[in-house]
């Protein structure tokens, strides 16, 4: 059973993934990124037109290396000085074309549109399971950003029965920001950029792509739906497909600009409407969180000064990334 | 001149260092680690034994590549709703041998005694200059681990006007143990692991090492002074050749088990004696945190899970980690 570990210094749950326990030989291994021999896991064997499978389906299927199992008993309880909680959630894995391709920025803006449904569908349903607080939706591209030797397009999505630490930090930040000023960070940001015009790589109808302007990374950007909303789910069929534009363009831009880089994308999206939670806490989430995609493409490691400070060094002004980002004819 | 940003969601500043400026195409060169070419930066021209230069001389220098500058503006201001303030600081370079060696594992005892005398000396320095709040000491070995193309055992000192977000983050939790206690959150940790010992991977008169019970990575150690003290700075001299044996010790184990794998080394100490604190703060902070040493093993790529949760996947067992890292006879 994997296990739920709290730091007892500050406030973050590891998950120790037994189940996928390494001994120290196997690093060794690991550490050459081998390729998979024979054909790819996510690959469809078999599959042609002539099946009559739908060439452009969306598949989630449980993953095969879960880090969370949905069995266990989901209450904390003390080891020693240690707080401690059974691994419980769900680990599945979207994967997004029957044909073998890699990039997501190759996928046809209809592929992606059905990817993001998808997972809007099943975000939907784990919200409606009262054992779950939150569920992130990422995606890792290439093995330098953590997806090791799957090449297909995929991406996870991991259900927990906590909230993660991150997401209560912008939760607070938020929070705090409408306390002072009665609106929405997230909005007011929104309105400076579109203003300024400096930092924005694509403005859509209904989304925008910056780099944002304390970006920790070299040409890191964040997708903002423009009407306010805490919750990803809440999404119109309009809005779902402008996302799916502005997705398929910034991550095309990304490709041709760096050589194909590796990235990860992150979606950050409200709690859910846990039962336990009181409706006053709900409605000021509502008020002040507005949910966003951020895209980091990994260029730079991350190193001791990072992992001491939690701040970071970013060798590209964001203004600067954003001009290349925004230019059409970059050779 | 380096710009402070803080991110307007949450406590975080980031270094955009725009004097190491990277245009897209430099950071396909990067991504292949090329290692110097020619003689080690590091390593002293044309130095032998003739020329009486002391063989075992620890250097400190000025970042070639500082991400922060020593002149500027402290103050902090807005740029739209954007907080800004000047890259001030200083980035200096501990060159911890005259010879051409990689890992600090491989250093003689004595010095790695003088190199964290060295350090000692020079925090305490840092420390009277006004103008910081904070220093931090770390280290990068291996390119996977941050060191780039640098192979000379070295690492760096970044002083800073601001108090990290991961520094002010530990300072919160230990105040808050310490409120419900009325112990510190390390001295109680450190007694609790000598009694099960399962986690111990060395314990020497002064000093101790453990696999922490929510490592966030695989055989992350931490090594903890049994005295209780806020301030790395006040160690004794007892105390600074004693951490540098255990150092030496589990930098070998380290090397050994795990077939010398990249790795990083912090150092989390009590922020700076600064002037506009009030001495209850102080008072406060000597009361309730523990300075101790951070290592973490390159061995698991960060991925999109981490960077959207803040929380960790570690696919091994702390005590299985710690048992490993005691054997002696390991192959």
């Amino acid at each position: 059973m994997p296990e739920l570990r709290k730091d007892p210094l500050i406030d973050r749950w590891v998950i120790i993934a037994t189940e996928r326990a390494k001994r120290p030989m196997e690093f060794h291994v690991a550490r050459d990124e081998p390729l998979p021999e024979g054909a790819c896991p996510f690959c469809v064997q078999g599959t042609d037109r002539s099946t009559g499978q739908p060439e452009e389906t969306v598949r989630i299927v449980p993953s095969l290396h879960p880090v969370l199992r949905r069995d266990g008993d989901p209450s904390r309880r003390m080891r020693g000085m240690y707080q401690v909680a059974d691994g419980i959630g769900v680990h599945e894995v979207l994967i997004e074309s029957v044909r073998h391709i890699s990039n997501a920025a190759d996928l046809p803006v209809e592929q992606l549109r059905a990817v993001l449904g998808t997972l809007l569908t099943r975000m939907t349903e784990l919200a409606r399971d009262p054992l779950f607080r939150y569920a992130l939706w990422f995606k890792n591209y290439g093995a330098l950003a953590g997806a090791g030797g799957i090449q297909h397009a995929h991406s996870q999505v991991i259900a927990t029965p906590v909230t993660p630490l991150r997401v209560k930090e912008e939760l607070v930040g938020a929070r705090r920001y409408f306390a002072e000023q009665q609106r929405c960070l997230i909005c007011d940001l929104l309105r400076q950029e579109q203003e300024s015009q400096v930092r924005v790589v694509a403005d859509f109808p209904h989304m925008i792509a910056i780099c944002p302007f304390a970006s920790r990374f070299p040409f890191e950007m964040w997708i903002l739906p423009k009407r306010h909303a805490c919750d990803f789910t809440t999404m119109s069929a309009t809005e779902l497909s402008d996302l799916a534009s502005i997705l398929k363009h910034v991550l095309s831009r990304l490709k041709t600009v760096l050589d194909d880089p590796p990235y990860n994308v992150l979606l950050h999206t409200a709690p859910f409407r846990h039962p336990t939670r009181k409706s006053g806490y709900w409605k000021t989430v509502e008020q002040n969180y507005h949910w966003h995609l951020e895209l980091i493409p990994r260029l730079t490691r991350v190193a001791g000064f990072e992992w001491g400070t939690g701040s970071y060094i970013n060798p590209t002004l964001p203004e600067e990334a954003a001009t290349y980002l925004r230019m059409t004819d970059h050779g």
